[in-house]
């Protein structure tokens, strides 16, 4: 992973001058003020832990699993967000762990827990290091230590009779993918951050894939869940469902590590589909399209795959950055993707079905040139991301979800908060979004924002502002964005969490007595509050 | 609602003198002592309620909503397990509340909870009384309300976008099928008790209906809930699913009442089917049926009913009591219904799809009239119960789920842990069971268990002991299926819920650490412990 930026640095690709020319003139895009930091030159301060909290937590995990060097904790400070790319590419590294553990155990886990008990040393669980909301960024400890879980990588058993299997948190998620499917088997869960991100990762934080349509969401997935917790642990899922008492496998999932540490997730598996096929279709009106894919949420057939950029993502084509600016033919209307899996003949019939219900709802088939053009760059997003960055372009992503009568006004007032707030900054930005995933109830709306990094200051030879300057205009518009989403009715997240950044409007969706129930569980399991505090929950002291 | 039995007393059937002769032959079955006793015979204790408690309640609903009058408590007494129905048709009233408390808006609730908290009254809510876990009868206490909820009983909303409908928690299932159906929609939902349960109750226990191949449990139609607790209200659920923390609706769904109040819940509505359609199939043995089942749930089609009988079940089909010792032609096999909703022409398309796999998977099909029987018969279990126990018949029902592959040896466990243990306490009893719900990952197992009341007693002129011995029998046994359960790994209740019959067990299936953090949960929302207690978690003191 690259550590100022996203994924393998081999896969990175330049924006062709042409797109950064349209930045230039769109969106009043400059050119940065020079290059990121060299990792070499990255120092964060010294660690906070003494050598007696090292000693024992190298006789919990062994010596060579406890690392204090410069590089380690660089890579362990913060997440994928485009504020911590923007505070790290700047060599700003106030949040690195003191250090970073690397247990093997589910006991090496509890014993790592014992002592950072004792020794009051928050722990902040660390899979693929993807989160966008502020999830590796604890609040008010004193010293931290990132429990990377990558040693934890075990499949650990296959059950082809139940059709599920037990994975270790540690593992990513391409990793458990091709072990599975040595077996035949595929878990069916591709988020953007497929290639870095981690199964306990997806549990913890209630991941959503982007066949989510037709394998439902990671925790739709998830049947069984062990987790190691400072007061002991928790060995939940003893059926697919239960009317003994409350499903506490939803207690833990979406508990962001505040609660204890995943270290087994049993998840249900699928054969390996024969085939799989992508086809476009594009509607007159997001609305219109909207509608579409509602028809086809509610009363079938499912597709695996179906999501809908609204005008403004269709005309940019942001999934793809050869084609951005020129995303549909004549860059007209809304552009729908739908995925279907199966045998061929299977494939065929749900097509034709599909295709039947997309005619009537007022849809136009567009073939499987844009389906495979999405499928083809479904992960290449972030990638994009760092090539904005390093162009100057200021680039950030937010999601939310309703019901979907609630849909329309959500999506209206996230887009108006956004454009208001950046333009009024003096960044007016491309506010796109696309249904990224679909239910028969309701809908979740993703959105991705372009702009200026900053103003062109008069006298300043044209050149904008340092990123400090981005990161001010940019809180005010994310803060905006939230209010707007808790003032119509949405979700504050439907995929990316709750972390530090949403932890404040999660509150008030939740209201102030549910919040003290999660504090109070938190509580009990973590009575030192240890445990990724400030995350989910506010911190002691601050309530 | 029968005070002694089940449902409308016009709907009770005798059994035809041969099931009757079948039974005493069979199963060693003599008739009972007398008749129950007579409505207006039977004597609650006085209420232990005081005027000033009285009077608050009364100004809090109107004091018309306040009953402490013989009949209200006595019909408020316990719920409706085969244990219950012999206390109470001997008069047994220990367990009856001081009164009957009838709130009409959820505010109404929260003052009757302010009130009794202030007065360390104990309230037990109350729908449709149809526990059979002893959800109803609280422990530790000095006096209890039973929260009767049937004023609340408005259809509030219905969102037809959305396909959701807001219903008020003492809304009868009937009720709610009418109300929704005059709008085109149903909810699907459809368990044994839908004559008498209400929708609060369906939550509060984690309802599993008939159609849950096809439109799953209650807990997975629920996307919204409003909950009074004694510090204030829960307000949940802002979209179908969500990536912002825990998915508190799941805490929430399975607290039987120990947490707070259900005053409203929102759920998904379908549009109501065209047409249905029912059949029976026949296989070799119980295990070839599963597989067969399996294969449905796994791969499809899914059928919206699925349920398989062992050998015992289809050789009685107690489904129907006109059929009982002639459920097959010829008496051999496993019976499964599998049920079809939709257009003619959906319909004939899945029945073709299905018919392949069922019959693929050794499968013969019994054409339409066993599942029609079935479906005619499908709620008349519980009237049948009454007239076994009018017989000197003892007739019970329990349930669990696993896993799959986990499936079998459950099923040889719980079925050898009833026959030994009745067959040693001198009542061997006929045992069987059917596959009521399947997933993709596993089913439920439903057994039946019928036997004589008790021993027949040399030199006692044949009569048998009286309900006691029964009910001493009946709990050793009972006690010995729930070890088996949670010895072979599944759980203690897949339908009925935990309530006080189940509380040990369950206490053993989510492990001590789990058990505490329901506590902590339930001592935040309830600080006097006056929800429900002994009720899911122990009350206090006895921990």
């Amino acid at each position: 992973m690259l550590w100022s930026g996203w994924g393998d640095p081999a896969k990175a690709t330049p924006l062709p001058e042409p797109v950064a020319g349209l930045l230039r003139d769109l969106l009043g895009v400059r050119p940065a003020d020079g290059a990121p930091v060299a990792l070499e030159d990255v120092r964060p301060c010294s660690s906070r832990l003494d050598e007696a909290a090292l000693a024992a937590l190298g006789e919990a995990v062994g010596a060579a699993h406890v690392r204090t060097d410069d590089e380690a904790r660089v890579r362990h400070t913060r997440g994928k967000s485009t504020p911590d790319l923007l505070r790290i590419r700047a060599g700003e590294t106030s949040d690195a762990p003191d250090a970073v553990v690397l247990p093997g155990t589910h006991d090496e886990v509890l014993e790592v827990l014992r002592i950072c008990t004792g020794r009051r040393i928050a722990v902040v669980p660390f899979g693929g290091g993807t989160s966008v909301v502020g999830g590796l960024a604890p609040q008010g400890i004193s010293a931290f230590v990132a429990l990377d879980l990558r040693r934890l990588d075990a499949l650990v058993s296959v059950d082809e009779v139940s059709r599920t299997a037990v994975l270790q948190p540690g593992l990513r998620a391409p990793e458990a993918e091709a072990l599975l499917r040595e077996r035949g088997y595929t878990l069916g869960h591709f988020p953007q951050s497929f290639e870095w991100a981690t199964i306990g990762g997806f549990a913890a934080a209630r991941s959503s894939g982007q066949a989510s349509a037709g394998y439902g969401r990671f925790d739709e997935m998830v049947v069984g869940l062990t987790v190691a917790t400072p007061e002991g642990t928790l060995d939940l899922g003893r059926a697919p469902r239960s009317a003994a008492g409350p499903d506490l496998r939803q207690l833990v999932l979406g508990s962001e590590g505040a609660f204890g540490v995943i270290t087994s997730v049993t998840v249900k598996i699928h054969p390996v589909p024969a085939s799989a096929a992508y086809e476009g279709w594009r509607f007159a009106s997001f609305d219109r399209g909207a509608a579409a894919l509602r028809r086809l949420a509610q009363d079938g057939p499912r597709p695996v795959v179906l999501r809908l950029s609204d005008e403004a993502e269709t005309m940019i084509g942001l999934a793809d950055p050869g084609a951005i600016g020129g995303g549909l033919p004549d860059a007209a209307g809304c552009l729908a993707v739908v995925g279907y899996e199966g045998t061929p003949d299977e494939i065929a019939a749900r097509r034709a079905a599909t295709r039947a219900v997309l005619s009537e709802a007022g849809g136009e088939p567009l073939g499987d040139g844009p389906g495979e053009k999405w499928e083809h760059g479904r992960f290449n997003a972030p990638y994009l991301r760092d090539s904005l960055l390093d162009v100057g372009a200021f680039v950030e992503t937010l999601e939310t979800a309703t019901f979907w009568s609630g849909v329309p006004a959500l999506y209206e007032a996230v887009k108006a908060a956004l454009t208001t707030t950046l333009a009024d900054a003096g960044t007016p930005p491309l506010v796109m979004c696309h249904i990224s995933h679909v239910y028969p109830t309701g809908a979740s709306l993703y959105f991705t924002v372009v702009s200026a990094s900053g103003v062109a200051g008069p006298g300043q030879g044209g050149e904008t502002q340092g990123e400090g300057d981005a990161l001010a205009h940019w809180e005010k518009a994310k803060h905006a964005a939230n209010d707007a989403i808790i003032a119509a009715g949405g979700t504050i997240s439907h995929h990316h969490g709750v972390g530090t950044d949403h932890r404040d409007w999660y509150a008030r969706e939740i209201g102030p007595l549910a919040m003290d129930v999660l504090r109070t569980v938190k509580h009990r399991l973590d009575p030192a509050g240890i445990l990724n505090p400030g995350i989910l929950v506010p911190p002691a002291g601050q309530e």
